[in-house]
């Protein structure tokens, strides 16, 4: 493997020099006022060691990345009874699909379409106060990142929570099914906030170190989930961590990953490192335009591909 | 790592101790006929060595395993053009499912779901006789296992021509699309060929050891695909190997694997092992009971899941 | 055409000594309550008279037979522009199904489904406030059927409005897609009021006589909508009124209908009479299953269905 | 009424004038070379009276419009015992859609999309050759119009053989669910025969006339069907004939129709007259257009509407 510091300043160069930098998200408006230009990756070696590029250090909006941290959130306090509430299969559909809620009786097909994370963090909601489990939240990802500068943008989470009929719509109808136990505006209060995290690709890639290193945050020495649950989240993230470009990522990638709206991705090489990245254009699927190619380069010229050398 | 021989003794015993050995697929009358008790195991890793248990050397019915084979062919006919008539995305659906076909105006998601696989021997067909293509296909599987004596099954095949309904819609649906180039009943004479190939345990891990040891056979020294090609190849297994039981078999295995309505699962421990089982019982989403749990206890056991040790 | 309050009176009989009434709605909590044994027949002809059985004047709640009326208003007030927002066609799904407006984006297919009432209701809201806009509805159906005492039962309403988790999907999903100009809670509370009216089979049948009468209230003289415009309110409760059981209620019974949840059906006999009936038992459909018989055996035996004699 | 002889060549006239004629359906090539400037009206008295205007003596393919003599034909041989292949909903979705078919395990909605036509087809087909089903399709055709000259157009019946992918999809799908009892080439042979049959505006009108006359045709004397069945075929055709446009249809004709893709329509006036159209240009819901132009302007004017006056 060729030097790693030397890689991230390379696909930096060459990313940052492409005219087609996809298109910003325009549905949430405090979004779509990001520069385009912006462009940062960060990757953690399981030795904890540090190596970055770009806006790096650049605190932007995580959006549905958030939903690796609250599953592991989740899991920790409802164990396996959460999959009573949520799948663990590819949805097939557009991330706020509502038609496979309806043929499945209110039960999302996974925790990382927005339906599936709304039910997840109803369950962190449960015998709390909405800003009860926002702080629940916030203090969990400190933790993991080790950093307790991180906070909500309430700009950001206000914002969605004027508009985001979508995610109303989504709550609503699992609560027609008895599938949340919350009143869609409090449980919804809770998951505007979790996406409205601010954090840097730094901040993101210690956050997700624990999923590349058996469960446990080397830098820290905290154990985090338990070596099995790592290797299920990992799963999880390869086969749902993109909507319906989830079968893309893995193909182009060959890495687990969640990808958000506001143009970062959380990718894990097992046993190698955790990578963030962050390029504010979408494509077609919703995923980080830029962000998909600079994993995709990573993967292949460092050979951290899941599926072969 | 344990012991690997000991290991798949342990894997035999336990499981064909177990009353639940599911059921046997119906809708194929040939296949409806074979014995819920067969088990056999057969691992091969990188460096050639064989481990062995159950009924590892009778030749079964491999079904849709045999998909990954016809794929990795017409790749080599066709190079990335095949990704025209064939998405690359996880259904979110069912094996058989016309549904999406219509959504999708005629185009399947994947190369693993019938109507892809059926797109894909579609395009093997181009230039041949449905004769010829069989041929083909048959030498194709004979040379990747390094064993001639591997022959299809024509009572199996003509079975599914004559009960294959489900398949002759997908096939006519897609030709109203213009998605086939071929007359229904040649490209599906030559798919029903294909599913009735007939091999064992040990014979179908060899014919997948290339996609273990990136993408040459590493035990005839013959090159089948490219380094990044067999890469891409487990990343398909992965997404889309198991209809839409795929998520849970990341989940609990965490492979790339491809399973067959005759029982049969090939899954990849890339840079490891090629790994076949052969259990008849199939699960609700119709991939063998036993097989998948075998699967579950080697990966667990061996920490070959690409997901973490 | 044998007596007609004769017929009443034997239709009333036969389907009172019934054992299978159908299953009362239980998911608004105020209908559940409902006695199954209620029963009630009105026809009114178009020269005014009336004939009645059973239960005739005893207030139900209407539901959604209320659709016809706010229709009717809402055309007087924005005339063909409302079919901007909602179509004219069958829907295929059940009466609160997604689905299709996922797939056409958000526009309900007609003004019977919730979703297309919801629609219409909005646009009565247009310029008013809550309370205002259910003020309108519930003085014009006082004026459609000259009967002042007709009012909203608050306890359904209220009950409705902390239930009806369904509606508030469909009407923030409207919302996602613009359709709305309001938000659910002001839509969905006029909705839920208008739903609420509390109205008896001879009041019903009051209402609905301009439908029969070429758009004329043949009682009080008022002129309510043009002939043209009756024909075509027809026409849709033909089509659309009776949800995924429309083409059933055309079959059997041939009248233009349209029917609620509490039981009730308001049915027109172009050029002879207007008809309501109410019992509150519903088929698997959520249509007034003795409702629906009463009205078979009076088309047949009056040869008013629009079919033929 | 004004005088329907001078209403007829009032509407020819103007609808012959207009520029949009809708377009000719191109996907039977044997039909995609017909002169889109056809137009042909006839409408038969239920006391036999004729009045024709423009291309009404011109026979054409009536295609689905065959459906409803189809469906009488079956009806007589096998009773209601036919409604367990075919339900009496409207679809609502596209003629020739199989996303219902998998959804309700390939029961087709009703008589009138082609999955319930080729249902229907399949009943008639029981116990004959297919040779022998056409010949008595045809026969039943000359005996409704009192015509011995009425014939299938072969070219036609051979190019949608050749072509029909779709049809044979919808035919292999409901197989699949054994809901046909002979081989799709069989049922389908039948099927594009009886599309094919060539008739003009006269010939349909006449055929159609027990419709409008409760069962029996005044003219020849005969007696075709129950006047309770001829209701409820006409309330089929209200709810079922133009497709997804049937609501369309319903709300600007009033008058139970079914159209055909050769651009016919056959409308029944009950208690009236049995109108045919013919004008081969389409709309978007595979309608005639400029037909059901002239039939809105019929209804209009003669006040034949079912809804009113």
């Amino acid at each position: 493997m060729e030097d790693l510091q030397a890689l991230l300043d390379d696909i930096h160069t060459t990313l940052s020099a492409r005219d087609d930098k996809g298109k910003v998200a325009t549905y949430i408006p405090e979004l779509a006022r990001i520069d385009p230009a912006h462009f940062g990756i960060a990757v953690i070696g399981v030795d904890g060691t540090e190596y970055m590029a770009g806006d790096a250090e650049l605190p932007f909006s995580i959006q549905s990345v958030s939903k690796v941290f609250t599953l592991t959130l989740a899991l920790g306090k409802h164990g396996d009874s959460l999959w009573n509430r949520v799948g663990r299969e590819p949805s097939g559909t557009a991330f706020n699909s509502i038609v496979q809620l309806e043929f499945e009786k209110g039960r999302p097909r996974n925790p990382f379409i927005n339906a599936g994370a709304i039910a997840v963090t109803d369950l962190i909601l449960s015998g709390h106060k909405p800003r009860e489990a926002i702080g629940e939240i916030v203090n969990f990802v400190r933790f993991l990142s080790g950093d307790d500068t991180i906070t909500t943008d309430q700009a950001v989470a206000k914002s969605e929570n004027a508009t985001g009929f979508r995610n109303f719509a989504l709550a609503q109808f699992m609560r027609s099914f008895d599938r949340l136990d919350h009143p869609a505006e409090h449980t919804l209060g809770v998951y505007f906030h979790q996406c409205a995290l601010a954090m840097s690709c730094r901040q993101l890639a210690h956050a997700g170190l624990y999923l590349a290193a058996n469960g446990r945050n080397p830098v820290s020495g905290s154990s985090v989930v338990s070596r099995e649950r790592a290797r299920r989240i990992n799963a999880l993230m390869m086969m749902c961590g993109h909507y319906d470009g989830s079968g893309e990522f893995a193909y182009r990638v060959g890495l687990p990953g969640k990808s958000g709206v506001g143009g970062g991705i959380l990718a894990v090489a097992p046993g190698k490192a955790s990578i963030a990245v962050w390029a504010p254009g979408l494509n077609d699927y919703g995923n980080s335009l830029l962000g998909t190619a600079a994993l995709e380069i990573l993967a292949k010229r460092t050979g951290w591909s899941v599926f072969g050398l």
